[in-house]
């Protein structure tokens, strides 16, 4: 790191989670939560000139590069910057390059040469957000925000894990013998996310979360563009579950544009674990196909119990995901706020209930509903729990 | 190569190619060339369904993973049915998935897995366009569809070659012995380029170039997005040539902006070569470093000169382009062209003297021109030149 | 797969593993066990007959790129061919290519294309060995080769599961509150480890391990080189572990010759976790490197704890390796054999002893014993232990 | 760089060559030329003991993790250390690690993190050898020694140039309109290696480079193994021509142990270019397909033409090689040294009368001579030409 990367790194972790814990503070105290207008002109002025400052001395010095890890890094910082002014108001999104142009320069360079969208991502502040004496960073030093940021980070490695049990299956076949422990794998880790989302569904105050943490995770502008916010979902573990489970295809142009739009919200290695499994055959599939005399195996029809478990389960986190989380935490308190603040509530941008159908469709494809109007397995999944 | 894949490779060598011959020489034969509408309703019918009859066959056959360049291919010849689909106006640009379902299913798993934009890209025409007996894939059979293809992949072949060369120049450093080897084998190569741009300009044809080729590279909708058309800019090696020479800049935001918005429709390879290329120290900036003693050194004295050298050509190639090829068979032609045309006349999407900004300041940048309101090299260029 | 390809991998699954497993038995009733000469002269003579007719096929049909998974199982197939030849004592080890020109120039074509070394790998034994109807390609049909197989599966894949944990970490940092869940994950990954070898170790049968099964992991020659044989190490988890653990060190002579032997008997994606993972800080000097006032927040010090017990668990995994398997099952039936068949009783090569001593070196390293004579960690261990 | 890589560097660049230059004007200058013993123990002592107490320091410092690129120049300094010391007889080559285990602990880390052999390769020498202010690093500061990697390195971008663009035939088929304009390319570049050849063969001095440079790329031990000299094929391209021309083949077991004990010797890069390019159909083999129709097109015959002449100048190359450069500048002078030198003349080791066999092997398959007992592709060659 160099003198200057790390001076920006030490203000994001100080300076720029305080200011925007006394803007949030502020905003929180008023009649309307949602207008973030009329308070805080001394901190938003501060917020920008500093982290402007930070950003013109980078250019200055040139690109140093230090090799992927630390132009992530950096791409982070600046896109948590642009985020919160973006957050705040201080950032014209209708302007030329969003207002920012030093920032956008700097954003554009890095998330061109390191293959992901020029802004900050999910990982930016989950699985890659490296902690200094148990602190990582953070927009604000809210209590929701931490719980918010800690939970996603567990429910993003749960699935990981998970997949990553998964993907080692596809060398071994279905009826190998160490595949039902690698399905258990998968299982445990499954329930580890139940249990974290359950956690998160419990802990998590609403109104913290939706008026102080939800709105830095909208689209907003980098150069000529506008990026849609990130969101737990950026990293290539879910898609790998849904694909190999069989329970979604990417054959399927509403689940392929998915994962078209999502690419490079997700780090290089992500995408590529996600290209390869997209050529692969679902574990679903290899089942459908196995001769009648296979099933007289009992080793076959453990990893079938145990491979139906694993869906079973895949389906709850997504039914949790959308029946607890995003009810409780977007969509209801979504009600209350002035019509003026209707748009721009998601993250990817589309009204709400636009998002919740796709999140729904979403949620009974995991969950392999009896829905006819989506490609859901249903009656693949009936079938093969007769085999049993 | 499965059968259904084979098969549609060779309609799109064949009666594809054909149809869409005789509806240019339709259009063409009309007094407004430019309306579409009203002639060839059956072709375009026979057309429209029997590519999207083809398509339906290989979505029935499921991915079949038979490797990149397989997947690749296809890709193209997908991406050329929606174009000329497009380009025949029988393919509603704001209907859901563009009005072409199955053929955007096909186009975003493959561009998903592939790691690239879901449509054609120039490569598919150019550098990766597979001749059998001689006869390469084209949208037409007519002599000036060839002749723009022909020259496009000269064109992009001298740049790759120029590329090569001052990629090796970097380990070696611009003091080298054997660095001038190299930098006469990019000049040599962008004469090759000047050659075969000038052969261009002299033998295409306007009118045909501009109402019967052209209109195939617009930009189409696939899937939920429109894709800008495919330009022969998309490969690395024009950029790296730019970065390496030190012409243009990957940390100042117009330029990365452009970088940011082309890699998706380079190939995976290219991507890398350009991402890499953009952390690299260029030619220029080393030479500029040197100390003084240096310059006593005649290799280095005549490495310089030889840069100069191909800093001009690049300027020179940037000028035939400008000033040549896009005033003489865009710019002039697109005068005459009723207004009603005259929204969607460029590959890229923007008003055509938007777009003739962009190129002119791009032009500028290559021919260090003395301009002071971009960020040209040209008094770089100057203290240079005065060391010879 | 082509119909060659498809009926090699026939014969291994069927006649080839019945002949090896006809000449165990045979060879197994003899006074002398570990003769293989003189009986058996027809199953030999036709094991290397037809094995040899299928390669001659693959041969003339010429490389089909099928893409690596296809190719890394064809070579795994050759291997075992290969393996079983020299077992059998019908490859004479002195002659030209080891006196199978044919397997030879495939296995070395394969190979070189893949990245790996000439011959059967572990992988294409346990994690890459694909199961049709419950039953994975082995050499013998025999109880206790299949017993070995699935507990080295299970081993591996037990020590990748907590490599991927310990890998999350390190963006995270060993503070991260979410670290504590990753140290968890690796320390149950590592519970299943001691717990699959306890099976092993309780389920094997020494003599038919060690005369039946054992004989066909040594070293033989592939064209002009013997490469060593297989072992359950060949994967780069375990040294993840080592490495990211902090109890071996990249820049010790002694461990990296052990990682370059190593290399190209790894997949290739396993060669770039190792490469990536050398050039890391292990989790051991992050917690050495913490100023004082870390050591006040709790989760430091749960996070200790946790790192604690993975290190006990490496090492108990090691001691287990050495004390229990490999003793039992190498070290003590080879007092008995005849002095004759001393020589080749390794899979690498070194007479017994330097081989039990090397491996108790990296007991001795896993466990961070108090020996001065290597570079241990016994004295960080304490160390930290004193910071709980 | 860090100061310790720094330094080891500039010592590099400056006392060692000075000390090597110095030691071999003393040997030269004795009436067995070839005798190394009993002259320059100062120097020998001072080489020796500089070069270990920076390697010492670098090893202390820990690994810097700079990324590829600067430790890949690091391990050429270290290489080229070790294999002065061999060359001065200074490194006991029976002894433990080569007698040199600092040296070996750190080449083994940086090799087996990079993916290539622990010692100095052709490319450190050549292709990837900075110049600073006009010098590159080099054992000595003789002339001879200057030229040698000189026209070593425009052999190397020579054939190169050559691979790129027969590389780039691929996609487009040998029968298409600019598959003409790069195998002009092609030849162009073989032609230039003629040329550097040819200067290399009249200016380089006979003695000077038997006595004075050769003894420098003799094979070294490195821990626990002895490593074959550096040679200016170890690079892809060469490898590339030969089999995309298609005058060897990957399938045949002498040319595929070529390939297996070269892989480690190249950049990774090339590593990854020459195992794609294994699985690629040749030129050769394509133009053989043709059916008989696709001779009446002109282009066809012409780029059947430009091939022929590509393989003309590449079997020139290669007889160029053979019988100028290796017979004037080894074998001839071999003649003359003393029976107790002849062990050790090669870079690969073996027997100079082996290697000359091999050679000239490679130099009839290379001009498709007419011979038997080799896989030459006389007759195909004289098959096409009938084409014309
Ligand atoms: C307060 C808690 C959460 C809320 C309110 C929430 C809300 C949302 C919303 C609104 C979206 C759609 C974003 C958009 O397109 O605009 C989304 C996407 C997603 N979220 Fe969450 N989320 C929460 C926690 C989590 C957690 C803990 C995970 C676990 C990893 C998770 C996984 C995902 C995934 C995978 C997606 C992508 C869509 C999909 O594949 O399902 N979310 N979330
Ligand atoms: C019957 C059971 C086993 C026996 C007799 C045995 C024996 C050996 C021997 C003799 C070696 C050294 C090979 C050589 O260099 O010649 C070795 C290496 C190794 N084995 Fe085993 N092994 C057994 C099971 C396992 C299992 C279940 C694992 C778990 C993955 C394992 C992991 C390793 C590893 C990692 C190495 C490489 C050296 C090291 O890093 O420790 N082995 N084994």
């Amino acid at each position: 790191m160099t003198g200057n990367v790390e001076n920006f790194d030490r203000w994001i972790r100080s300076e720029f989670a305080d200011l925007n814990t006394v803007l949030e503070n502020a905003y929180f105290q008023r009649s309307d939560r949602a207008d973030v207008t009329a308070v805080g002109a001394a901190e938003k002025g501060q917020l920008r000139a500093a982290g402007t400052a930070h950003i013109v001395e980078l250019l200055r010095e040139g690109n140093t590069d230090e090799g992927f890890d630390a132009g992530f890094d950096l791409l982070g910082n600046v896109g948590l910057f642009m985020a919160a002014c973006a957050r705040h108001g201080i950032a014209d999104q209708n302007a030329k390059d969003g207002d920012m142009p030093e920032a956008s320069g700097l954003a554009l360079q890095l998330g061109a040469s390191l293959g992901v969208t020029p802004r900050f991502a999910t990982s930016h502040l989950t699985t890659h957000n490296r902690a200094i004496d148990g602190r990582y960073k953070s927009f604000t030093t809210l209590r929701d925000d931490y719980l918010f940021t800690d939970y996603n980070t567990r429910g993003i490695l749960g699935y990981k894990r998970a997949a990553d049990a998964l993907l080692r299956i596809l060398p071994l076949g279905i009826t190998h013998p160490v595949a039902a422990d690698l399905l258990a794998a998968a299982r445990d880790a499954l329930k580890y996310v139940v249990q974290s989302n359950e956690t998160l569904f419990t802990e998590l105050d609403t109104d913290r979360f939706f008026y102080s943490v939800r709105p830095y995770f909208k689209p907003h502008r980098v150069g000529q563009h506008s990026y849609r916010g990130a969101n737990a979902g950026d990293f290539a573990g879910i898609n790998v579950i849904d694909m190999l489970l069989g329970l979604c295809r990417a054959d399927h142009a509403y689940y392929s544009q998915l994962l078209v739009d999502k690419f490079l919200y997700m780090m290089p290695e992500d995408q590529s674990i996600l290209r390869d499994c997209m050529r692969r055959r679902s574990l679903m599939d290899e089942f459908l196909c196995l001769p009648d005399s296979a099933w007289h195996d009992t080793h076959c029809r453990d990893n079938l119990a145990l491979f139906l478990e694993v869906c079973d389960l895949h389906g709850q986190t997504a039914t949790q995901h959308h029946n607890q989380l995003v009810t409780k935490f977007i969509e209801q308190p979504a009600v209350h706020i002035d019509d003026k603040h209707q748009e721009n509530l998601t993250a990817s941008g589309p009204p709400l209930e636009v998002l919740m159908r796709a999140l729904a469709r979403l949620r009974d494809l995991r969950s392999a509903a009896d829905r006819d109007d989506i490609p859901s397995r249903y009656h693949d999944i009936v079938k093969l729990r007769a085999k049993l």
